[in-house]
């Protein structure tokens, strides 16, 4: 399958999260970003922007070059 | 310095292009952006998107890891 910066980001914000031991509910609150927000990117549905991105590496303590190491 | 990711990526990106000897204005072209967004996000005063990290990479034959590596 084609690399998709999209996809690669999702796929490793999810894991990500789960090895925090976050619920999307809890991100979105230390992340300051909508609940919807948080659940539709983490479902490739979004287009996030770079400091997005910061955001929701510093909820979840990471920096941001995790979020776009290979996924396959 | 505290970290930034808009810092951080601006960074990384005159350097790649430095690396593959483009200049701003074939950059430009070849990543399908305006010259001005180019410019502007080189000198970080752009906050830019996931899509738009893909196609600059593309146009640089860079994984979109690199924009994010360490600069200090």
């Amino acid at each position: 399958m084609e690399k998709n910066i999209i996809r690669t980001f999702s796929k490793n914000m999810k894991r990500l999260r789960v090895d925090a031991k976050l619920t999307q509910e809890e991100l979105s609150f230390s992340s300051e970003l909508h609940r919807n927000y948080i659940s539709d990117t983490e479902r490739g549905k979004r287009n996030i922007s770079l400091k997005s991105v910061e955001k929701i590496a510093k909820a979840l303590n990471v920096e941001p070059i995790e979020f776009f190491r290979d996924i396959d």
